[in-house]
């Protein structure tokens, strides 16, 4: 089967195969035999978190899919991870998708592919973690495909929907904007170096701890109520869920937009887990917080005059966002720590890291 | 990981797991802080080849997901078929679902995830044959997931849209009903059954027969133009496609509809290639035809009175179906063989054979 040319690593294979396959896709549109129509407003070509349709009548639909490594999570492997927990996790991984674009998830299909031997009840827990987050969301799992393979296999699509115009894309931060994220990071990644390495007599953190740490892979929540009051509110211009980690979002935002970052140290909010992670494993805290971390947490650009009114709706909601950055006109992404002075922003670039 | 309780097949954990779980799921409703609302019509429960919503605005939406099997493909790992293949395949088997709802395809949602050596030729084979796929059916390819694994896994979503009320259910055949299809069956299984085992000399079929077969795998056809115009005809009560076999789909729809079937052996339509290996194979060409065969035609029902006029719009448009049995009031699956005694219906059911 296999020729025998190069092999790139996956940000080269996009940039070089899969971008100029996509090129100039939205737009195209769809007419039925009774008038209605259906828009792709954004294809891959817009490389977001999710396609946008604009359908007759006034919302827009969005739909993402995310195949999770679930049965491959060293965590799973290593028995911290249960089978429900890989289902829920499918789920809110595709929910954070829509989440990310502002919109409704309105339901989820699920790919589930077991392998023949697996017993009834592990099967009707990956379901029921699957279920359990959607019943979280609101959003029902409608189906999909559920059969065998020579191992777990999970995959889903997320469906939404946005109000016209509404929906939250990641190329329209300017300079000025305040680069915003609805709360901490580096929780996933901290949990990856703690168990199975740190967890053991001279090292042990509390159980408080342990479970805020684990519970970044057990319990993951789609920022679903953060993503529709920016979205509903308006003034948001760009927006992505930092499933990637921090710097990986930043930097997507950076490149679609046409803009750079200045991101304040002491402003990045910490997680004391992560914190005694660092300690433990001695290590950079901040490159564990902007590195490779999946917290499915929301990064978004806004006006910096619309912040307060921002932080108002969120208040009301209870619920919360930190101010850590701001866009700049210089394309370079910046740390500005404590003492004033400035440095490249740390942290593993997008999947070069993987 | 793992608990040590019943390991149950395909079908029986369905009907004791899985659609217990999703129990009364369809009838959920949405609504946009604009007043939009989005409605699931036909969700899990349905067990139709896709879900179904109603969005503000005249259009009914379907999605639909489907993880093929690809890489494991016996006829690809003997090199029959490749990356190009099981890309267009892929995406086909997905439009598949939505012709079969009678929706226009308006986007795939792909997952590709490639081992890290898979060379960038062969990952972009992959793609052509996704995308050119999508080309065939006028529905462009919107992205998704793509990334590594330990091996090929192919997954997707497929979109689609169709009038308000169209939608093609499995549920609605009555007794008297015709029972149609839009061509042979049993290609691809008389493909699997011929390379690699009867392709050699002494067996060896002519090459324009072999291209049929393998064609099968190849090029698969989603009917989008049959489903369109059996959808928007507004006469066939039920319909779904053949991707499970010819009498896995017949099955579903009896159960979904309550009704029986009595087929007409003699109104089969026979590839003659497929005869053809059925006789090098020493084996009877009737299970052949009704068995586990993706051949991604369509299976309705239309009352006898609407045939004609059904006929009419095919020919119009150069499209083709057969009328292979009848519906009944009882609820066996029979096949009438051309000396007038019935029997059950032979060939494999859903699932039970793989």
């Amino acid at each position: 089967m296999s020729t025998n040319g190069p092999v790139s690593d996956e940000p080269t294979r996009l940039a070089a195969i899969v971008t100029p396959m996509f090129a100039g896709q939205s737009g195209a549109s769809y007419r039925l035999s009774d008038g209605a129509t259906a828009q792709l407003l954004a294809g891959a070509d817009a490389q977001d978190d999710c396609a946008v349709f604009r359908l007759d009548g006034s919302q827009e639909l969005v739909l993402g899919s995310d195949y999770v490594r679930g049965a491959k999570f060293g965590l799973y492997e290593l028995g911290y991870l249960d089978d429900y927990d890989v289902g829920y996790y499918l789920a809110m991984a595709n929910f954070s998708d829509v989440a990310a674009m502002g919109a409704q998830p309105i339901a989820l299909l699920s790919v589930i592919r077991y392998p023949k031997a697996m017993p009834d009840e592990d099967f009707a827990q990956v379901l029921r973690g699957i279920n359990d987050a959607c019943d979280q969301v609101g959003a029902p799992n409608v189906g999909g495909d559920i059969g065998t393979a020579e191992r777990l296999i999970l995959s889903a699509s997320a469906v939404g929907v946005v109000e016209a115009g509404r929906s939250l894309r990641r190329d329209g931060a300017r300079p000025g904007d305040r680069l915003c994220i609805t709360g901490p990071t580096g929780i996933a990644a901290a949990a990856q170096r703690y168990f199975g390495r740190l967890d053991t007599a001279g090292t042990r953190m509390d159980e408080t701890d342990e479970q805020i740490l684990l519970n970044a892979w057990k319990r993951p929540r789609a920022r679903v109520a953060e993503g529709r009051l920016l979205s509903t509110g308006g003034v948001v211009t760009s927006c992505q869920d930092s499933s990637d980690g921090l710097k990986a979002g930043i930097e997507t935002i950076a490149s679609r937009s046409g803009v750079g970052f200045v991101v304040e140290e002491e402003a990045l909010p910490v997680v004391d887990a992560v914190a005694q992670v660092a300690k433990l494993a001695d290590i950079d805290l901040i490159p564990l917080l902007l590195g490779d971390s999946v917290d499915f947490q929301l990064v978004f650009t806004v006006p910096a005059e619309h912040v307060p009114a921002l932080r108002e709706s969120f208040d009301e909601a209870g619920l919360d966002f930190h101010d850590i950055g701001v866009a700049t006109e210089a394309p370079d992404l910046l740390l500005r720590t404590g003492d004033g002075t400035t440095r490249e922003l740390p942290g593993a670039a997008w999947r070069h890291a993987t």
